[in-house]
């Protein structure tokens, strides 16, 4: 094995530049495949070399104006006081001394004519042209190659053709163009768990969708995907996949089997194949890559959570591809913002975290989302990513720093929810994009009080909330008092909706009361501290003097009503209290517990068009509908202001 | 005829939004034809309606980690002191208690279990795993839905398909999905002196470039286009064209006839057929642009000129077809430019005016390109516009003000070059490119003095010059030394070149010397006040004691050598003062009058790797050989630094 490295954890700066190095000194970006393209059919490919004009423009003389064609000697000595007249020729006969021709602006030139009088500056009458001003030689023609002379360079090479450029080229008699060939890129899935369709869908196997995913980036980049077919855990097969790839593509990638596991034949057959440049770098997620060359070609093996092989494929294939087509690197835009709560991360590791990004009062803050390398949702709702540090061990909330931003096709406005989870709120989400185009809701659920401190810092735009106050027996406002007392925004009413247990369909476990949690053979899923619905359960709890230590499962939180639904129904869990509307969803069996008011902290300045909007959605009779119809909804009061000094 | 408006020189964001107005309370943007694909074929696609889940993901509970799966229960007790042992079951084997699986991370997680210890904390021997710690339930476990749940939203409505949607799509059970439809733009191009191939041009007609440059423009922004065949300046023909247009796409562009003409029937025909709400807009160049509504489908009449039909589209076709797709208007990046040299404007008419852009000692410059209408080459040349107010009358070089850029994929960094043309600065360009990746050289050819004036304000890194200074008889140091006392850059020596008279094939008129220009069957051809060439022909006419009046077409200036000769090849004029190399590029004759000294005045700071590529460059082999190949070069002393103290 020619293995310069194993599982090394290299920077990733270090990673990207040796492997660039590596592959230059390969000769790998002087090999230009060129391919031959009708100009027409050339939009957004690269020049493989540079363009000359084969013809002027204009490839004529031509009359810039309406007016009549005329020898400028024959005029001279016009004037208004003394006005000449020449005679009107008939189109295509020869010229006369004396004589002129009617041209419109493109016409070319008669034979014997070298200049245009303008036809306001003509009184035509018998078969006459008065003039009052003579033409100076060559006025108001358009000589030939006056734009571009044959000869003169028209594109330069390695230039990416935009519309314009089509125009041109052809205007200069280009009818075919050399374009660099797109780069091939086979993609190779790999996994004894990966299946190809729903069909063969199975507890413990997986839908190969990277490949789908790499595919497509190769594609956005200016390649050429080739999707192999998935391919087990098996050190000969991969050999034979990757050796087939090699010969008929311009880059492989492996996906995964990249780690040092016992099933991990990537960096061992890239290293009997070719050679390992690197295998492990200092970035999370993401540390197994595999970056290799075998028979003078790149070879990146890629690791196989969707967020860390997108994320490695942005970091080593993009380029690499890019510069294969002797395009400059792409650097996405950055803007600076500020983080909506603090981030934790591991000392020696470049950490990349997803942010959904929304401007508050002035500010712009990124929300950092779910930072599991499986997690498929935190890729969808990603507006950008930010990067921290190896240095660091972590991020306070309010730090300032830059992001790297990830969709091209961004909403004009990101209205950022961060509070209490309800589903209600996606649904306000879809009423808003109609009402105001190009606006988008982005919900970090972080619980009521959460949302409260984010309100607090200026971090959010709505915050959802549903806090009982022991005491008054109050909800929301004696809190909105107490961490708000400069509150500039409002506090809105959504909805009274009812919380119980979500249990099995048909309540196998006879579950009828909070009591029956402490039975033996029943397993609880919580709500995570700080939320609105673990507040509740402990309030209920204390009432009926009932010992969280005693519920099998109170120690594990999740963040969402539809994931405490999702844990019943996967039988993980017998029960957990959440929304009827969850329970709904999943078709589960629902114990109503209590009622309870779910209200919004809006936080936009008064004259604000989105504030208005939601407003307008909260009361309006479709929204009301299709919320209550989600099941254990009250929305006759939604969309009513609270008064938060009563 | 319903023409509410002709030729009424409406300003641009009135009819932009009058426009707008008028198709959307027809319905137009409602009217959202949808077509479904293959998930895997949707990217860059917009959605059609918003997704949920089909599926949760991940569907089955799974092992987090490679390890041992357990019942934890089963584990309560076990410490460091007092281990606990469990029975190692075979994969399939159903769960006993006491006993637990091995499996890897992925594995779905056995019947029976409800928690995974990490196999570094496991002893295995004899058929038995040894843990240390006891096991919290679903620790290590990822359960069903931890990432997205059934039912939840994925992608919301008018959405642009990335990569990363494409892989929550298919994880989420979708297999294909509903999008909007591209948007069919009928491109109609109208003209009597339209050809469609080169084999038909002929002077006085042009190649139909427009149809396949707008058609190129409608597939970047999303629509599908279809080019319809040229149409005669007929209106019927128009009419029946439209007609058939109209039946089968979404917008129609005519192109052009826009005008108010003998000739220009679009606004008659679309006020026959439909309504037309604007006719001229106060803009330059473009002012004869028709806005109609014909059957409820927006039809745009756009002028003919190709930076009018470009520039137009660009404002009026544009986000109409993005607003089509539900998506919003692209705003193209600004950044903010000095002008390199002042510009004129029409008051009362916005003006647009193609720039090239670079950084010149940290102030970002824009150096205006020729404006006229028909000038393909400012298009390709362009990397920004900018726009001129309909209430000024101009602005002067050094105003600071915004630049929309225009190209996706710029260069890097683009070398100004303000000065004398010179046919060997494409090639120092194309050197450049080479040495240094992604750079690229723009030349605006404003004559020698234009350069030194460029350099003294800052606004180029490059002038070409060759100035002879009548006293001393040297070139360029003088003039330095005058104009640039303070000089930061240097002067460095290119080449050694032949000026001479160029001539027909065969010199038919006999051109000998400058005393023949004077002959009244000679016409000359000029270059413009303040270059080198002009100078030195009224130097050397001086010397001969010829009245510059005396020598008919002295007044006919253009701009560069090239120009020059495409006048004489043309038949033009019969002579013009240039260097040898553009005669040969056209294979005129040349009868020699001067060898004058041409040097490169050079504004980089001392360490700018620019600078030395330059040097490098004007000192290679290669680059001596490819100059002198186009015929009157001496390079032998080409790179030299020239002091301008001695």
């Amino acid at each position: 094995m020619k293995n310069k490295a194993y599982l090394n954890c290299l920077p990733r700066d270090e990673a990207q530049s040796m492997w660039r190095k590596s592959l230059s000194e390969r000769g790998y970006f002087d090999r230009l495949p060129v391919e031959s393209l009708p100009v027409t059919a050339a939009l957004g490919r690269v020049t493989a070399s540079t363009v000359y004009a084969k013809q002027s423009v204009p490839h004529y003389n031509g009359s810039a104006m309406d007016g009549i064609a005329v020898y400028a000697p024959d005029t001279f000595g016009a004037q208004e006081t003394a006005p000449k007249k020449l005679t009107l020729l008939p189109p295509s006969s020869p010229f006369t001394p004396g004589g002129c021709y009617v041209v419109d602006t493109g016409d070319a030139m008669p034979a014997g004519t070298n200049a245009v009088i303008m036809i306001e500056d003509v009184h035509i009458a018998g078969g006459m042209a008065e003039i009052i001003a003579a033409a100076a030689p060559w006025q108001h023609v358009r000589i030939i190659g006056e734009d571009i002379v044959t000869g003169e360079l028209v594109i330069p090479e390695h230039h990416v053709i935009a519309p314009v450029d089509i125009a041109a080229l052809l205007a200069t008699g280009l009818e075919r163009l050399d374009v660099v060939k797109k780069p091939k890129v086979a993609v190779i899935p790999t996994g004894d768990e990966l299946v190809a369709t729903r069909e063969e869908l199975q507890p413990g196997s997986i839908l190969d969708v990277n490949s789908h995913m790499l595919a497509a980036a190769v594609t956005e980049w200016g390649g050429e995907p080739i999707r192999k077919p998935i391919v087990k855990d098996n050190r000969e097969a991969i050999e034979q996949a990757l050796l087939e790839s090699l010969a008929e593509s311009d880059m492989v990638i492996i996906n995964a089997g990249t780690s040092a596991g016992r099933e991990d034949y990537t960096a061992h057959v890239l290293g009997a194949i070719g050679e390992v440049l690197v295998h492990g770098i200092a970035i999370k997620p993401g540390k197994p890559v595999v970056l290799a060359i075998c028979q003078g070609k790149p070879v990146i093996g890629l690791p196989g959570y969707p967020v860390s092989a997108m994320l490695t494929a942005e970091l080593f294939v993009r380029d690499i591809l890019l510069a294969r087509q002797k395009l400059p690197s792409q650097e996405p835009p950055q803007v600076e913002v500020t983080l909506a709560k603090a981030v934790t991360s591991t000392l020696g590791m470049e950490e990349y975290i997803r942010v959904s990004i929304g401007d508050v009062q002035g500010k712009r803050i990124a929300a950092p989302l779910s930072r599991g390398a499986g997690m498929i949702s935190s890729l969808t709702k990603a507006q950008g990513v930010i990067r921290v540090d190896g240095g660091s061990t972590g991020l306070p909330a309010g730090f300032s720093m830059p992001v790297t931003l990830l969709r091209k096709h961004k909403p004009a406005r990101t209205i950022l929810s961060v509070g209490s989870h309800d589903l209600a709120l996606e649904l306000l989400g879809l009423h808003l994009r109609r009402q105001l185009k190009n606006v988008a809701l982005s919900c970090a659920n972080v619980g009521s009080m959460g949302g409260i401190m984010a309100i607090r810092n200026k971090e959010a735009h709505i915050a959802g909330i549903h806090l009982l106050d022991e005491h008054s027996g109050r909800y929301n406002v004696p809190f909105v008092k107490k961490y708000l007392p400069d509150l500039k925004g409002c506090l809105v009413h959504l909805a009274m909706r009812e919380q119980g247990l979500i249990v099995s369909p048909g309540n196998p476990k006879g579950i009828r009361e909070l009591r029956d949690l402490v039975r033996p053979e029943v397993t609880y899923i919580n709500r995570q501290r700080g939320s609105g619905t673990r507040m509740l359960l402990d309030y209920e709890l204390g009432k009926a003097g009932i010992t969280p230590a005693a519920i099998a499962g109170y120690d594990k939180e999740v963040g969402t009503h539809m994931a405490v639904a999702a844990s019943v129904a996967a039988g993980t869990a017998d029960a957990g209290l959440g929304v009827r509307a969850a329970a709904q969803a999943l078709a589960l069996d629902f114990v109503p517990i209590a009622h309870e008011q779910y209200d919004l902290l809006l936080n936009f300045a008064p004259d604000d068009d989105c504030l208005q909007a939601i407003i307008v959605s909260l009361r309006s009779e479709d929204f009301r509908r299709e919320v209550e119809h989600l099941g254990g909804y009250d929305l006759r009061n939604a969309g009513k202001i609270i008064s938060v000094d009563g």
